[in-house]
């Protein structure tokens, strides 16, 4: 079967049959969702003997004093250690910030709108300021973005990271182009790692803008879905410091998918000559973030081996969600002319790209059939696909019979847009 | 005796004696501190069994969910609950935020800056912006709003709140006049309460500017030293309602100095227009901020009946060193026209005010004795002292002992440098 090659009658027929099955699950009264890249509360119960390790009994000893009182605005040296393993920098190339890098992300991108980037203009003095995205992209980066009134310009994903040709042009020839959002690992939403050249590419940059960073999200570095097959990204801070450029990244990475979401611990890092001219800056709106919830962390990871440990853990909890989804997809949908997909070894999303035109009207059925998905249009800034072909699957929350039917009404409405 | 009616000869033969007296502090090698208000290692024992409540084995359920899980960007019901019982407010009228009232209100001030208030101009876009600062007041403050490049002006302190002539002319004339920075209970650095009076003229305020609000930092809102002698203070969202003036206030408050200093909760309580526009632009910065420490705070504190007993377990730590120290000045310091202090029944610090000109020589002569003082002109904007007579004392962080040498240490070089 291939919808390409099918007759009218042929589809006319297959959208009657398909319509049956549609009705069907309408008549169940669903309510499922797979919008929303939640860990599932299995995921959450392996996290929280994180809450065990720091009682009233404990030691709150830190390198750098009791970890109850105020101060130490670059967070504790251990949490430091922890998270530059994480990030392959320095100890003092890092800032241990609250529980959202999503926060680190805003503050860095509002420091620069406010008092420019070592001391170079404040963006809310200029005229225009642009900010690069590829697409398909991470919806609260173009928040960011968006709320700052800073431009945004599509960049097209590859199998092997940003259209670098692009990039190049961007960055090397404009001015006003100022940033570029990159979730480089596993990336959000479609699962794709960076290859080597690209990241030297990002490095070799020789930006117009001596204000221009690369944002480098490294939201998932260590969310692996196998032990054996594993995406390697090239280290950005390290590459940047080869090609000459130490200062043009800030990257970012929380536990939040490690430990707990809405309680990890954060980190920004940069060059030391960055970091600085951070903490100068952020003097202003903290003494320190939560360093008992530092310490926790890392009496509870220890170091990065029980951190990917642990991280091995939550793999299994995903793993089986990916794999059920894909082979149903693998089974019904492959070949048929009805849209791809990626198979990610790693993150949190699987991203279903449908014939042109069709992916609101996917989203649509399934949302009138009890099933929430992530908006159509989200993963696009000022949520525009321009070939609304995208949609953002986060099988991680629901459990796994539940996301079995969630599937399965998912194959029906795709299938039923395309015969459309 | 007195020094202002002391002959040349008396006084000189005064210093010689104090002077003796100096050196053998100064050859005692001290390493004192009165310069933080931090809370001392005892009261973070107290507060620690915070760490207790939850752990692996409890149920994480709020009104709103899982705390574990991302989401819920006001904070969680039952700790809106708790906060706005500190804040005598509504429970739609506040937002529960991260480890630090302070953050919240760089946060605030930021806002205006970038975005405006309520859809007024973004201060960023104005060329003059001023705020009000009652002096001497809270360093960090003035770090805020020096940091954005506003104005500030000086309005002294008098025994019952800012000198309100002054703000009323300031407010209502001015369109530029855009905040003022209140501690209204137990003010850092005096220990003064705003009076009923005082509250009420704040509250009739007409501001020339529609962006005005008024920073209500009731830091010390629980922070009582005795349980029979408490200082009232009038609930100023209230009074501005009444006063058909319901936008005009950012009210702050934090957990900090009641659990853990560093590892607390804050919150931020403003008419529901005013959370509402808050709420809408600090979507683009936050998911949520740490649930799980919001649940900890109410299982803990349960409601503002057990804070309250907790903070008189906090009030029988910190009584003791007040008390201490204004019995040593009560017998060295008082009527020998040395200058002068008050006696606060809460909050953190007490001010010693010196003959003018003779702030700064005080803090050099314990510096030199091994003894850091917060620094003179510190609690004032710009760090400018106009009568350099304002010293803040923080007796908290030492223990009873060495706040005894600290004291005695401090009253000579108080003597030392007004005979000088």
């Amino acid at each position: 079967m291939n919808y390409e090659t099918m007759s009218k009658d042929e589809l006319l027929k297959e959208k009657a049959s398909l319509e049956e099955f549609y009705k069907k699950y309408q008549q169940m009264g669903l309510t499922l969702n797979m919008a929303r890249g939640k860990p599932s509360t299995a995921q959450l119960d392996l996290s929280s003997p994180i809450l065990d390790v720091l009682t009233s009994k404990s030691d709150f000893k830190s390198v750098d004093g009791d970890v109850r009182n105020y101060g130490v605005l670059a967070g504790i040296t251990e949490a430091k250690e922890l998270m530059a393993a994480v990030m392959e920098c320095g100890t003092d190339e890092i800032i241990i910030g609250g529980n959202a890098s999503l926060t680190l992300m805003y503050d860095s991108i509002c420091r620069s709108y406010t008092h420019g980037v070592l001391g170079s203009t404040p963006w809310c003095r200029l005229d225009k300021v642009k900010f690069l995205c590829p697409v398909p992209g991470y919806d609260r980066h173009f928040t960011i973005t968006e709320h700052f009134g800073i431009e945004m310009i599509n960049i097209p994903m590859t199998p092997t990271g940003p259209d670098m040709d692009m990039v190049e042009k961007y960055v090397n020839n404009d001015a006003a182009v100022k940033g570029i959002w990159c979730v480089p690992k596993y990336s959000n939403p479609q699962g794709i790692t960076y290859s080597d050249e690209t990241v030297k590419r990002f490095a070799a940059l020789k930006p117009a803008a001596e204000d221009f960073r690369i944002y480098w999200d490294n939201a998932y570095a260590e969310h692996h879905l196998y032990a054996d097959k594993q995406d390697k990204l090239l280290p950005i801070m390290e590459e940047c410091k080869k090609a000459g450029n130490p200062d043009m990244v800030y990257e970012f990475a929380s536990t939040s998918k490690m430990s707990l979401a809405g309680a990890g611990i954060s980190a920004i890092a940069a060059s030391k000559k960055n970091i600085d001219d951070i903490l100068k800056l952020m003097n202003a709106q903290a003494i320190s973030y939560d360093k008992v919830n530092m310490l926790r962390h890392v009496r509870f990871f220890k170091d990065i081996n029980g951190l990917r440990a642990h991280m091995m853990k939550q793999a299994d909890l995903l793993r089986p969600k990916f794999e059920m989804l894909l082979e149903m997809f693998d089974k019904e949908l492959k070949g048929i002319g009805a849209g791809s997909y990626l198979r990610p070894l790693g993150g949190y999303f699987i991203t279903y790209q449908t014939v042109d035109g069709c992916a609101k009207r996917v989203v649509e059925l399934c949302k009138e059939a009890g099933m929430v998905m992530t908006g159509a249009g989200a993963p696009f800034p000022y949520k525009k696909d321009p070939n609304d072909n995208i949609i953002r699957i986060a099988p991680s929350l629901p459990p796994v019979e539940e996301l079995k039917t969630a599937g399965e009404l998912f194959i029906i409405c795709v299938k039923l847009a395309t015969v459309e």
